[in-house]
């Protein structure tokens, strides 16, 4: 059961929170697990299909606007649908609302890459029959999303017909009842082409602003012994009917292929029919073998296998299934903070994937992770006008929340106040190079980034009493915004500007020459070089004597304190119960922030000030944001508190699949799926990856016989496996590595197990 | 001159100024000064009829909103237009922007209260007239607007049409160019009603949302040898047409009566005819007289006469004048940001008043500060229903901006979060109870005023360090928002606590019994006062003592200095031109600030840190906000700054009638206009009221022979006299009273000059 989610709910709340737990992608293509066949009219259904970074330009509407605040938003469309089966035996359509559903399953194939909806039921007037959909939304051909029906008439049944859609006239999710998306801008797309030529239906779409266009050219095949087959077409939509006799068993198969020109030029029609060309030889079966296939590879060094708890297990495998298919993988995509699940977050890119998921393909799939790095670098230039607009002479500011690098937010003080974004940025970048010592990247990406992130932190801060300050940015933590030198702001402004000059020297060993190209296209000085060291040097970190603790700001502990105990359940979380100027008042924290710093980067502090810290901010910590708990457990893992490190990783490992912060229904939580493996890898793992290399410290918890997991680093690939008895690393390839387990060296070399009791 | 404004502008860019600085109102009714026939199409103007008060709701958007922000918005609307009167000279349609102007002339009579247009016109074809247009809203009869118009054929001329209008089909402006005034919400009155009825043209409407309704009752006449009359009624206005022999001299005299909901209950058209009827008696001339009269009466005690400027003179009579204009004297009305000249800041009612406009109302017109104390007053439920809504567990929190006491600002960081507009509230009413030691007041209302208000601070702040500390805040200068330990709002809210706990001494001295049913309506303990004074006493005042000043707020002083020398000067407002972020992150101030408070509780500093302050905080204000320069002016004054004092006076006497902030065409800043007064009598002449009594502290700029004003002080009337020889006070009320010169105690009896060298 651990390699499948099964679900056999029929009621509404839980149907829409399935829709995103079964949702199905692949990082160009999303689609929900809605029913083929659809809902009774009063069902809420949130029906979506999603091509990652395929959006259309909002305006945003202000009360009051002031000088820097963005004048549109990006948002993520819900696009041509291919999702519609509708089926009859005789005249009884089948609905899964109507009639007697004598047994119902769903299962999402972790392993596999399909989605799978078992079904007997009989109609009304006792039509009975066996049904059965798969579907999947292929790794290999990215635009493909197919679904195979198999029906089997158990009663007598004349007739089965079948009528298959591709609709146009789709909008964006819209709920009356919530402000948050009532809002309009639903209706985004215009239909430009709808037409059947030979085999396919074709329906084109395009933005009403931001004039992408987005096609999907749909096949259909069945398999029965007699069937009529007719097609229609409509201003919206084309249809499909097929009739077939009822006697025998049916095999309908429908292949969406979806292109839109970020990626497929002009000819979208064009593209996605030679695309279903290249994939006619291949029946249903033998295209998800190919997935099969590709998720085994994926699985070989991307699995954790969890020993000893099979709904943490399940959990685990997931979320990494999850990221899997929701991660960007081509030049215009990132991750987005819900993935293809639901429009949650309108589709946009947020830290998250810096900080919370990046870390996941860095030390599995590199690869991966170097596009999603390379996707950021596209968006420098739009970083470095954003820095302009909102008044910086030099630098580049990343937007909080984009697409394709314009701000989003239209809420500064938790948008674009978060400046730390910018570091993050830089954080990942440094990251990845500490993992592969690619040099090359370094010099074709990571020196530029790092050189306009420094220049930022330079204009936006200021040397005082020897110290150099960032005054009014927001840090992770939303319940305390535009304060002066928060704490994992200023840490990571420091690694940041530290870094950004020891690129410098790097690059300058490396390869003068190209060094000096890029100082020459972007203008920088020596003296800039040596400003950055300082600042990074001299860089202010907020301590408080009193408490003995990294302080969040310079004025967090002069605060009052919230009274978590007494607050009453239902309000939680307090964003909604409490206007922002209440928040900030008190001591009390929507998630971890200096304990997140203290994670980032341990070693800015002593073991017992990162005690103590967490030890203050824990009990002022709500977790009312979901990329909290992960922190909490891996801090809890470093610090010893084995409990506490079990007890917040449970929290993260079925946050969705429990649907616990309630609101599932709008879209995966991504940032903390990317956080379970970071709680498993990071936390009871201790895994970091330093200058000094990589190194270990594993603690395997009491609740669990072993944990397994493989890790990439510069070529090479290691397999951990921590048991109650010890832990056996072993190099599977690469010649050798030396690594450090709990602070001593080990020598590994290829294929040996080396065993630590 | 100095009682009359004389314009002659025909550029449209003065023209739309001028109608802001001739509007003529009388606290009720406000008309901008548009010219009665119109103008061409390409010509922009904002042709204005307000009714104080009367207001429609519409929606506050946000990209993001949060809990607690405000949902809806009040919006003054521009009521049905009585204004316009054409008149054609045979065919020739008279209009200053055709023919030739030969002679034209408009003055504004700040004497007599009404506004003329005198002018010499000649038709494209030659035609050629005399006409003169004189027009008032009355102060006596406020729902009246009258429009007199004498016309003088002077070439041949056989007919003379006059085509007057009652229009309902009225909207608020709209400037497509202009984002502040494009997004809509113009249009929000509906036509109900449209009739001519005997002698009356009747026009009702009402608004979308808070169904208030206006109606006008017009009435016109005319005086010629002879004529034919005709009328007639659309769906949206009714049109009179008078068409005149041209060979004599025509007056023609129009009556327009506006009643509305606020105030006339439902039968406006009834009330309306009932004052016609009553003013029917009296001709033009003669209801002019009546204005004459009153403002002859408000000009023996309002009036400043400064010797030697007459400049200055006209600037400060000009002030004056529109004070009493705007300011409402009922219980449904206050003074609006631009009074009843524009629709800038949509007719909400600010802190504005109770700091800077009412002192003046307070020491000339005692009467009309209790007016608008009352109003506030009104307001106190919704003030406690806001402090709920933003989390508050008690206490009354003030909405920045409002007309009939809901929150109206859409931006918290410089709205919402300025509580220190309750301190200010409460502030007024202390001032009030000073001068008028109305014990009575103190009963009714200002003992409940300040204990809610003082609970407010309660719920605020928290005791830390044994200091009473209020955080996250933000103050007046909005160029720094949202800090810990405003200085201005910290001392406000002391002030409030410290004078809650006394009224409450005083109140249970006087009147225990009648206390006892306001501690009980209120749910009041001892304690709760105890708390309030000691909270007053422990008030933190943040104190630098590097700089020995008075910190604007905990983390200023820290922050980097804006280079205000080097700033280009199209950069300015800088909130027009910066991130409210990048403006945060500076010490560089919108206006006065520290400086404020140190003017309105003077004796919280001693001189010397005060001073300092005043010589740091100078430096780095940019007077971006009208609400800046007569702090500055009165501050300087005190500090013996003799030539700042005067110079930052210059700044505030004219700068609507010189238009020095380039934004007068949206309506007047009554602020500012407020603080010429202020400037003149706290700033020159060193007024202050205070526990022990007024006092007065003179210093006659050296560029004036004398300035002469008059003060009620507790029943009595002070006739003051600055000259370059001295000074001379004269009681011409009361029977003697004990005030203080310069630190020294003056005694004064009735009708006895004293003078003092």
């Amino acid at each position: 059961m651990t390699w499948k989610l099964t679900k056999q709910n029929l009621d509404n709340p839980s149907l829409l929170v399935d829709e995103s737990l079964l949702s199905l992608g692949n990082g160009y293509l999303g689609v929900r697990g809605n029913f083929e066949e659809g809902y009774t009219d009063s069902f809420q259904s949130i029906r979506g299909t999603y091509i990652n970074a395929f959006h259309d330009i909002t305006d945003i509407s202000y009360g009051e606007k002031l000088h820097g605040f963005p004048e549109t938003q990006q948002k993520l469309l819900n696009v041509i649908d291919g999702q519609t089966i509708e089926i009859y035996l005789d005249d009884d359509r089948f609905s899964l609302f109507e009639g007697e559903v004598i047994d119902f399953n769903r299962h999402l194939h972790l392993d596999a890459g399909f989605l799978d909806r078992i079904i007997h039921w009989k109609s009304p007037s006792g039509k009975e029959a066996y049904i059965q959909f798969r579907r999947f939304t292929s790794f290999v051909t990215r635009e493909l999303f197919a679904i195979d029906v198999k029906i089997e008439p158990i009663s007598h049944v004349d007739q089965v017909r079948i009528v298959s859609y591709v609709n146009g006239g789709v909008s964006n999710f819209v709920d009356k009842d919530d402000p948050r998306v009532a809002s309009g801008h639903a209706k985004r797309l215009n239909i430009i082409d709808v037409k059947k030529d030979n085999d396919y239906s074709l329906v084109k779409n395009i933005t009403y602003k931001s004039e992408l266009e987005v096609a999907c050219v749909t096949s259909t095949k069945i398999e029965a012994k007699q069937y009529t087959y007719d097609s229609q077409t409509t201003n919206s939509h084309v249809e499909e009917v097929y009739v077939v006799d009822g006697r025998n068993p049916i095999r309908f198969t429908k292949y969406n292929v979806y292109t839109d020109t970020l990626r497929h030029g002009q000819a979208l029609f064009e593209q996605a029919v030679e695309i279903q060309d290249n994939i006619k030889e291949k029946n249903f079966d033998q295209l998800l073998t190919v997935q099969k296939q590709y998720l085994n590879d994926f699985w070989q060094t991307s699995d954790i296998e969890i020993d000893g708890d099979e709904q943490l297990q399940q959990g685990i495998r997931f979320n990494i299934f999850h990221l899997i298919q929701s991660a960007g993988k081509d030049a215009v995509s990132n991750i987005a903070a819900k993935g293809l699940s639901g429009e949650g977050y309108e589709g946009h890119y947020f830290w998250d994937t810096e900080i919370y998921m990046l870390p996941f393909f860095l030390m599995t799939n590199p690869e991966m992770a170097r596009s999603l790095l390379l996707h950021r670098y596209s968006l420098l230039d739009s970083a470095k006008e954003r820095a302009r607009e909102v008044g910086h002479t030099q630098g580049a500011l990343f937007p909080w929340r984009t697409i394709t690098g314009g701000e989003s937010s239209a809420f500064f003080p938790a948008g674009t106040a978060q400046y730390h974004i910018s570091a993050d940025i830089a954080y990942s970048y440094i990251q990845y190079y500490l993992v592969t010592k690619d040099d090359v990247f370094l010099q074709e990406y990571m020196a530029e980034l790092l050189f306009e992130t420094a220049r930022l932190w330079i204009d936006t801060g200021h040397m005082k009493d020897d110290q150099f300050r960032i005054d009014d940015v927001t840090g992770p933590d939303e319940y305390t915004c535009i304060v002066n030198n928060n704490y994992y702001t200023n840490a990571m402004a420091k690694n940041n500007l530290l870094w950004a000059a020891k690129a410098f020297q790097i690059y300058s060993e490396k390869n003068k020459e190209s060094l000096d190209v890029l100082v020459n296209k972007i203008g920088l000085s020596e003296q800039e070089v040596k400003e950055w060291k300082d600042a990074g040097e001299r860089m202010y970190l907020p301590y408080d004597e009193t408490y003995q603790i990294s302080a969040q700001d310079d004025s967090f502990l002069s605060k009052k304190l919230w009274d978590l105990e007494n607050t009453p359940k239902d309000k939680f979380p307090l964003l909604l119960n409490y206007h922002p100027l209440t928040l900030y008042r008190y001591q009390v924290c929507k998630q971890a922030d200096t304990v997140l710093a203290h994670f980032l980067l341990e070693d800015q502090q002593d073991f017992q000030t990162i005690k103590n810290s967490y030890d203050y901010y824990e009990k002022l910590t709500t977790h009312d944001s979901s990329l909290s708990y992960c922190v909490y457990s891996i801090m809890a893992s470093k610090l010893g508190y084995d409990d506490k490190a079990y007890r917040y990783f449970n929290e993260t490992a079925r946050l969705d699949i429990d649907n616990t912060h309630g609101n599932t229904k709008d879209g995966l939580h991504m940032a903390n799926m990317g956080g379970t493996w970071l709680a498993l890898v990071y936390g009871f793992a201790g895994l970091r990856v330093k200058d000094t290399g990589l190194s270990l410290f594993p603690a395997l918890p009491n609740e669990w016989n072993s944990l397994k997991f493989h890790l990439k680093y510069q070529g090479s690939l290691l397999s951990v496996k921590m048991s109650q008895n010890g832990v056996t690393y072993t190099l599977l390839e690469g010649e050798e590595l030396t690594i450090s387990h709990r602070g001593k060296s080990i020598h590994l070399e290829l294929g040996q197990d080396v065993k630590i009791a």
